[in-house]
Parts: structure tokens; sequence; C-alpha cells
């Protein structure tokens, strides 16, 4: 079982804005911490497509994030000392769990394997578990494939890793284009929703297509435990 | 924190040998376990050197182990069932843990962040450290780097992955080659010994050379406590 981390797991938006509206406040810069964090997420898909498309070799996220946050910055009319963006980015490695998510993984894994699966390169991963409390098998990135979600190799590396034909992993996500990039890669999915990803005004999304379609955190884990066998496997 | 984990932090010797003993009885098979177990693990050093040559393309210990185990049974003139030799390889992914070392690890990752550095692929990792109860930020594997240890790039790897430069990383180990080929990266290093490694009448070996010499894991966890600071890095 491999879970998808930003949006999935952490809340990015809540977190990130906070820092955000801190950051701004102890520079005394004029700043919309909301409006910052939402324009900036929204260059993740572009940044990552240019990797994607070997446009660019590989490059981390903690790159990404700079060069997208410089340019929000731009597009926002706002100047921020570069020691303040620093801390900024770094906020990627600092992002709360949403609630129940520490203890439905321990509960998970003592029924089978869990790993992450993530954009996030290894060691942003390893910040990010140990500051939120999350408990894995082990991490596995999109670095590992060398470019991004939803690129089928990054899928097809983690089967491989794990020694599992793609079909007996199951990718948990809250995005629809990560469910169908593990889905195309030849995965199993499980959907987990999280409405208020993008913040508490943000408009309802369709329901992706998955195998599973869980209605919280909670009952993903009772339907797993249902289908899991108590020896891993 | 790296971890070497056969060997250092698990018992093959005991716990292959027993699996050996019994897989024997059942098949009704005269059998020095104890023999076999040395002379197979004796054979591990020129397996990984085909591939660390480049002799032959990646090749995970699975397959190492099941080739050289057939070659052991030969030299022993002993005759075991397929299935059986399936079941002594998959030995390795079952072994039990030195005294002292889950929680040991549990100690030192409240210090820093701490990850194994083995030979072993991560689909075997996984089963063996769910097994041993053993608990690591993250796997980190001679898989990721496509060639065995001591080979330098399995260690720059590591550190690349661990996102640090390769003095800010220490390898633990019980065994000189190791500890050499690390050392060798640019890595620091930590001696753990374990004198009954290769069973309890292996003769001495010497003390190889490392920037920490420990006497046994609490030891080396009472020295990392005092050279670490307690926030991560």
């Amino acid at each position: 079982m491999v879970f998808d981390v930003f949006g999935t797991l952490v809340d990015w938006y809540t977190s990130i804005s906070e820092r955000a509206r801190r950051i701004a406040a102890r520079a005394g810069v004029e700043l919309d911490a909301e409006r910052l964090t939402v324009l900036w997420r929204g260059r993740y898909g572009p940044a990552l497509d240019a990797v994607r498309l070997r446009q660019r070799p590989w490059c981390d996220l903690d790159q990404l994030h700079r060069e997208s946050l410089a340019e929000t910055l731009a597009e926002l009319g706002v100047r921020l000392a570069e020691a303040d963006q620093e801390e900024l980015v770094a906020g990627w490695h600092q992002l709360r769990p949403w609630p129940g998510v520490p203890e439905a993984l321990a509960q998970l894994r003592r029924l089978l394997p869990v790993a992450a699966l993530s954009n996030g390169h290894i060691r942003l991963l390893i910040d990010l578990t140990r500051y939120a409390g999350l408990s894995f098998d082990t991490l596995l990135s999109a670095e590992l494939a060398g470019t991004y979600k939803p690129h089928p190799a990054v899928y097809q590396t983690a089967a491989r890793l794990l020694g599992l034909a793609p079909d007996r992993v199951v990718l948990v996500a809250c995005h629809g284009w990560d469910l169908a990039g593990a889905r195309q890669a030849g995965l199993r999915t499980a959907h987990l929703p999280r409405p208020t990803e993008w913040g508490p005004n943000a408009p309802a999304r369709a329901v992706p297509e998955a195998d599973i379609t869980a209605s919280d955190i909670t009952d993903l884990v009772g339907r797993i435990a249902l289908l899991a066998t108590p020896a891993s496997g």
C-alpha cells in the first residue's frame, strides 16, 4: 500500500499560509497569505511538467518551489528577502498531518507494508514524516524514478522496489490525476477525499474513479482491514 | 546515520542455521547446518563482486543467494528439493535482531534521522525490518545505486538521497570492508563489534579503523546522544 503525501496525508494549505502570514508580519510586508499559498501551489503542476516532459533534467521540489515562489511573489508585486523566501520553501518540509493520519498509518502497518509514494524527494519526506509523526515501512519517491507523478515510471519503479506486480500495489490519493496515473501504470487505487485541501472555501470537485472510494481515513482503514490477511505479504 | 544490516543489526548465523536444521530434518536429509551456513555466507563476497565489477548486470540478493546456495549444496554433496532451497533463500528476509537493537534504533531516531544502508534490496529490507521489529526513517539500499557495497556509488547515493554532504553521514557497521568503503566515499564511520557474527567459535578479528569505536550498541547510543543536538538535522 502506497500513499500520496501532499494533500492526501498533510494539510499544506493551512501550514504554508500560516507560515507565510508569520513571515510577512515579521518582515513588515503586506501579503494575502492564503492567496500566495493557492497561487504558489497552482504553479506546482506546470513546474513538474517541465521535468516530466524532459524539458529540464531532474530537479527536486526545493528548487522547483524556490523558482515558483519567486514567480508568485512577482505576480503579487510582493518583495520578500531571500532568507524569508528560503524559510517559506523549507515550510514544505514541515506540514501538519490531517487529523487521525498518524494513527491510521500505524494501524495499517500492522496489516500490511505501507510506503509513501510522493513527488517530494527523500530528504524532504524524511523531514516531513519526522515532523508530522507519519510512520512508513519505507519512503518511495519520484526522485527514485528521476521524474514526477503521474509519469508511469514513478508507479512502476515503486512496484519494482516493493517486489510486487503493479496490480498488487494500491495507491491511496486524494487527486484524480494521481489515481489516473497509477491506474494507467497497472496499480490498484483508493480515493481518500480531502475537500478542504485548497482551503475552506475551495469549490467541490468531482469524485475521481478508483477501485476503493473511502469516505475518510477511518473508513479506508476499515476496508483494508477487511481485505488484508493478518500476515504481511 | 545509516546502518549496515546483515551481521551489524541481525544475527544471520543463528537464524539461517536454525532454519537449515529444521528444513533438513523435515526432508530427512543429513546436513551440517552450521557448516552450510558458513560456506553459503562465504560465497557472498564473490557473488557481489561479479555485480560490483560489472561482470553481470544488477541482480538482487534473492537471486545471488539462490545461485550460491546451489553451489554450496553441490560442494557439500547434499541434495535438497527446490522448494526447500527457496525456503532457505527466503530465510534472509527473516533474521532475528541482536539483543537491544530495536530499542537502540528507536532511541537514536529520537535524536537524528536513521536509515538502513544495506546490500539487501528494498523488498527484502521491508520484510526483514517488519520481522525483526527494526524501525528506520527510510530504507536505503545498494539497489538504489545499481551496485553493491563497498562500491563508492552506494555510499554516495545514500548521502545524495539524504540531502547531506558525505561527511555529515555516519555509517555504523561491524565489517572492516564496509567501513573502509564508506570512509573512501567520504562518510564518517562507527564500528560496532559483532564477535559471534560467524558463530560462537569464530576466530577473533582485528578491530577495523573507524571514527567511532563502540564497545556495544548501548555504548554507541550513548556516544551519539552526546554528539547529536536534540533537534534533528
